[in-house]
């Protein structure tokens, strides 16, 4: 079996809908998987940081993961979160994926340990691949600094792609810092290496394609005001007609009362609208 | 059923060994567990910075901790990690942990997202303790932000203490702040809530016991030009003429020989000893 084709475009880092329990709602997450492809995104990041993936159990992971699936979303718009503090819950997860068909992973580095070496870190991402064992898989590396405090550096990216060059398919630079972005590119993107900017602000640059983009950073503006996971789902919940939407799992909160009106006046009076959210119905889940 | 005696004095955090393929040494674990007890140890902090436990699955630290009770390890003299960045693995842990008769838990704080809210962290710890619904529950609050990067507040441990007073047990405080660890003691100590201090020099400036101190802040000093849990383990590997115990799992890196070297000749200089580590024999495990 040979690595499946390559996402490109716009992926959309997905939240996850939790009941009002706080157990993962598997039917919210199918419908809005659903409408997001519906909507324009050629795939779905889904067990990122906006995911709050990292307050789900590996179980919880994987039962939503195959759940997508069931439930018709196709396994090749997928590139999933699998990267944890410990080797082998990535491994699980990862080999999981892979075998579902999914796209790609996206993987964290282990983010428990601060200032651990590169060494360390390769033999981290080196074992993942050789215990999965799987040439379908293809690896983009999650560098995301502010949260996990443990960086992806251009040099351990050259040494896992030197050793592991079918494998080792991107990364994902949530840095914020676009001369990072850039030096990813200038060094690896001739490899045939994928560099996803983490921030649609950096869409503008590379992209310089004008209004539409000047309408998505005027909102990503609005919404930075406010605590992003708690900001989305509140926004899910509002333009959706569907206040369980807004539930998310400790150490998050949600967004206050207030807050929420504040943010949903200002996104109102900027015209934003999610078409077709609202009317998206319940899908049985076997 | 009531919650277990309290444990007081000095705790060992215990380093877990790997095999050469990287899984955790039951053997080797059980052997290292009694012989802490037998010199002296008051209890075992296991699954703690120093064990690696963030680099251990769920189901790992759970037969692990299964299998020292089995062995006789007596589950009073236990305080296990059991905080995780999933709420439902800090559930499952605390709830295995308790169950089997540990003396207490060591929580740290959900750990992914930075910058995150008191609310949401009472949330998580609230959470925990309902869900586990056990009187015999006695949980110890992890406070080491310099690895965390996740502080537990006076505030937090306030209203932790206010709303459940007979599970909320105490704090290991591993800032490596004095001025910390004494405005936790200032202000919890006569509500009879516990402060470990995470480092032995603080046990100097609180107890002042002279000549032996004197040797384990020279000792720390030494071991302190390494990375900690790799040093830990070399020593073990060395005093207890046994080099599987070198081994750690990625992100960590074993020592360089020439560091190992470098280490072992300072403290042999210093008349360093691990009274019949090398002795304890192998323990068969059912």
């Amino acid at each position: 079996m040979t690595a499946p084709k390559r996402l490109s475009g716009v992926l959309a880092p997905v939240v996850t809908p939790f009941k009002r329990d706080l157990s993962p709602d598997r039917e919210r997450y199918v419908r809005h998987c659903k409408w997001l492809l519906a909507n324009g995104c050629r795939g779905l990041a889904v067990f990122g940081t906006n995911s709050e993936a990292n307050s789900l159990s590996v179980d919880e992971r994987m039962v939503l993961l195959e759940t997508l699936i069931q439930e018709g979303v196709p396994p090749a718009a997928l590139m999933p979160g699998t990267g944890c503090c410990a080797l082998t819950d990535s491994v699980r997860l990862t080999a999981h994926a892979t075998a579902l068909g999914c796209s790609g992973v996206l993987m964290l580095p282990p983010f428990y340990y601060k200032g651990v070496s590169d060494e360390g870190l390769y033999r981290n991402f080196a074992e993942v691949i050789e215990r999965v064992g799987d040439a379908r898989m293809q690896l983009y590396l999650y560098h995301i600094p502010p949260v996990s405090q443990v960086p992806i550096t251009l040099a351990l990216i050259e040494r896992l792609l030197k050793n592991f060059p079918r494998t080792v398919a991107g990364v994902k630079d949530s840095s914020g810092d676009w001369s990072n972005t850039k030096a990813m590119l200038d060094a690896f993107a001739k490899s045939g290496f994928d560099v996803f900017a983490g921030s649609e602000v950096f869409l503008l640059d590379n992209m310089r394609s004008g209004g539409v983009q000047k309408d998505i950073t005027a909102t990503r503006n609005v919404m930075q005001k406010y605590p992003m996971m708690a900001a989305l789902k509140a926004v899910i919940a509002h333009f959706g007609r569907d206040p369980d939407w807004a539930t998310v799992r400790p150490p998050l909160v949600e967004l206050t009362p207030a807050q929420s009106k504040a943010l949903m006046g200002e996104l109102e009076a900027r015209g934003f609208e999610m078409p077709g959210l609202a009317a998206t119905s319940a899908t049985a889940i076997a």
